[in-house]
């Protein structure tokens, strides 16, 4: 029985979509690969915000309010670190503190963070497997009109106000897959790859920069099914549609198809853009997208993976051959 | 004017005095040089207990009941280190935690303990200068009966139980004084130096174990008073006289005068042993040593200045010069 799923992620929208996906099939079949192209040094600390995200949104930790961080958060280390002086752009609560300092601790002992984040899901609780893309450095840098920024500096600091002229991922060419990435992806028993709704060109493209991974779902052989994050011209949260338009990409479900190209069987849109499926280039399936509640995120799950099992994967396999015959690399 | 003053101190019972000084002088003219054989690093992070009491103590940030940490605490950091399964044997308050991540994040990048905390203390306020002895690495180890320990594991994690052995200051004989130091216990202006009421064996020897100390102190052109931590056979608080006993030393203020040697031109006793002030070596003063309250600081305080104003420094600076030529390193 085919009855593994696979599913790319960056953060709070990602997270989402994961939590409905652990409650329509076994966790222990799923395996979550996340973005780690945020993550970054701050006051000495590795501070991993998707896989963090993923991390509290399948134990039950996450606040449902803001999206990241931890439910019941307090503040106390962040109002100190003002009265001394130190930077308070970031903010980390006090709970949230305790997984940066572990993490920081274990990266430092020479613990991977494959491995790490392995240990700290199982002590909480989760059973699905959550794996970061790379247990190598890869840094998204976002080049505006006037700076080069760290994503976080973008994101955060800056609000995501900078003009976007290009994005790239430092040391994306030189990471391999973390341990259990292209297992997971060449997973005999593999049911469905899920993009899930996340921003395309910030949390998804650094995993796809990944040779190896772009390679492993083109090679998948299970459907590969994305969310847009899309919904009638607009985004749910976060900057994808400010960045598209300055990209030069029109905020439309047709851009993520073409953005996704030839890695895609089908494309699940928003029941706002269902017009869009008789002209896109791939299987269109169109419902609600939006999740407001748990209800929303396990019907999403649900219906995307229906809908994964009604697509073929021959088109794809067959381009997949060839790029990833030219883009795999030794690992 | 002579109006500088010199304290020597730990954490807790010397902050307390030092606290009392700060109101009795001008504190701009206040030097508090203080133990750093306790700091270690812990979770990554780089903590300096004494430093911090002192710190926190002389900025009102401290915890008048624990004596330790600041007040109106909170613990959601170490709650959720807890559950991450990391280790809870020395409690990290969340305000506490701003000092600690500064703190390392501040000699990571280069600048030195004493630069660090004199920034500190500007920030919180504070206008004495708090200097910590060294800025080089010395630990205080404590060997017991079955094991050697560095001091936390003793003195938290173990709670002083093993017996204690030994003591020894490992990297005192490579120390060098931090800056300010030894020109705070040569400046002519000196009024006194004070030994504040700390441990003697575990707070206060790791700074004289700095050979360039011990000799600044023999060479100070003031009088050199230590306040008895012993009150009728009694500490008022932590291992001071557990600690004498397993070293087979009786638990009397002979003790303390005869442990700090030619150092002393003066000891202050409790009431309570004012019987002891015939038979000691050193000119004794005998008043009410437990600080309970901050008119207790300041009175103990004003009454150790005008005590050390009516002592000479003649026979310890004689002594001085032999003792400093010997143990007087290059610097």
């Amino acid at each position: 029985m085919n009855d593994r799923v696979v599913a790319l992620c960056g953060g709070i929208g990602g997270a989402k979509l994961a939590l409905g996906l652990v409650h329509v099939i076994d966790p222990e079949r799923l395996s979550i690969i996340v973005n780690t192209g945020d993550d970054f040094e701050h006051l000495g600390l590795n501070i991993s915000p998707d896989l963090d995200t993923v991390v509290y949104t399948l134990s039950g930790l996450a606040d449902r309010e803001r999206g990241w961080g931890r439910a019941d958060e307090t503040w106390q280390f962040m109002q100190a670190l003002g009265e001394l002086g130190g930077p308070s752009w970031f903010h980390l609560g006090d709970r949230d503190m305790a997984m940066h300092v572990e993490r920081t601790r274990a990266l430092r002992s020479g613990v991977t963070l494959s491995s790490f984040v392995a240990r700290a899901a199982r002590t909480l609780g989760i059973r699905a497997r959550i794996l970061p893309m790379t247990d190598d450095p890869v840094q998204t840098v976002v080049e505006t009109e006037d700076d080069r920024l760290a994503f976080q500096q973008y994101f955060v600091e800056r609000r995501c106000a900078p003009v976007v002229h290009t994005l790239h991922f430092a040391g994306a060419d030189r990471a391999v897959p973390a341990p259990g990435v292209l297992e997971a992806l060449s997973a005999p028993s593999l049911r469905a790859v899920v993009i899930c709704p996340s921003n395309p060109y910030l949390s998804i493209d650094p995993i796809l920069a990944i040779a190896g991974i772009r390679a492993g779902l083109m090679n998948a052989a299970a459907p590969v099914v994305a969310i847009s994050p899309i919904i009638g011209g607009h985004a749910i949260k976060g900057p994808t549609v400010k960045i598209m338009s300055e990209l030069g990409i029109a905020a439309t479900t047709a851009s993520i198809a073409a953005h996704y190209q030839d890695l895609l069987d089908g494309l699940v849109i928003d029941e706002a853009d269902a017009d869009d499926a008789a002209s896109l280039d791939v299987p269109a399936y169109a419902t609600r997208t939006l999740m407001n509640d748990l209800p929303d995120r396990i019907r999403l799950a649900k219906e995307t993976l229906a809908f994964a099992d009604t697509l073929s994967t021959g088109g794809r396999e067959l381009a997949g051959q060839a790029i990833a015959t030219e883009r795999r690399r030794p690992s």
